[in-house]
């Protein structure tokens, strides 16, 4: 699945869910927690397309850790909803990717939460920071280049009580 | 529990769990998710101390809904490890809350984890943002008033490739 079937969505990373029973809380939506384990499974699908897929990480000894994940809540979801989460290569260097994760229900709308994360390429014999094999560069790379003219709405920010961001 | 016992911590909320199996994943340790659903149930421990549990919930018909979270991954932990939250309001205003979350495993030395969040009060017939009950709103004070001198090592910070967070 590569999205290119709808204007504006990435060319690139593209992973798809249901919100699972176990997975809404008391407000009778999806849990907090549980958006960040749907976007964790995209960046594990993010994994499997720079060639870092769980035999590749077996064998390369390598793998990728989260630093820091920040996200927006913007819309509920309710049991049963298909999720799509489009995740877009904001950002590289010798050793990390900064990613953008946008999920959207139901195939339509507004998202309905994103993401912003910094993943970092670890050898696992430390485990202690890695630069990326060349081929997982030259695959960052390329994801990057094709999201290079996407602006993301909720990137870069920090969190913060003023000015109210619902009145 | 208060957490008055150990100098510098909180004294509000604390929560306590252990790193369950199911949240280990490939990497051999606490998946970023389960990270963010432990902060999740320490976020519970709040509204149970502001007058918001189960019981007050379902009678004010109110409950309150996450808006935006920012998470640090600052080490690894392992399953059967015991992890401590520290629950810490920095702000507010009539309708919303700003937390520090602060996680340390096996009662042990710097932080494996901190979170910042942004929590929004909500009537449940809307659902729709709404003022605090003053009994609440004095509650989410008080523990504003007891922290007011704490500052957050990671809070109000965006997520940046640059400068290196790791050499």
């Amino acid at each position: 699945m590569t999205g290119q079937d709808r204007v504006g969505q990435s060319a690139g990373v593209v992973y798809r869910d249901t919100v699972r029973a176990e997975w809404v809380d008391y407000n009778g939506h999806l849990r907090d927690a549980f958006y960040m384990l749907i976007y964790s499974y995209a960046t594990d699908a993010l994994l499997d397309a720079i060639g870092l897929d769980a035999a590749q990480r077996d064998a390369r000894g390598r793998s990728m850790y989260t630093l820091e994940a920040h996200l927006n809540y913007l819309r509920e979801i309710r049991e049963g909803a298909t999720v799509r989460v489009d995740v877009r290569v904001l950002g590289y260097d010798a050793k990390r990717v900064r990613v953008y994760l946008e999920m959207v229900a139901d195939e339509g709308g507004e998202p309905v939460s994103a993401s912003e994360q910094l993943l970092l390429h670890v050898d696992r014999s430390g485990p202690r920071a890695a630069p990326f094999d060349a081929d997982v560069l030259a695959r960052v790379a390329a994801l990057a280049a094709a999201d290079a003219h996407f602006e993301p709405r909720h990137a870069a920010r920090a969190i913060t009580l003023t000015p109210a961001r619902r009145a």
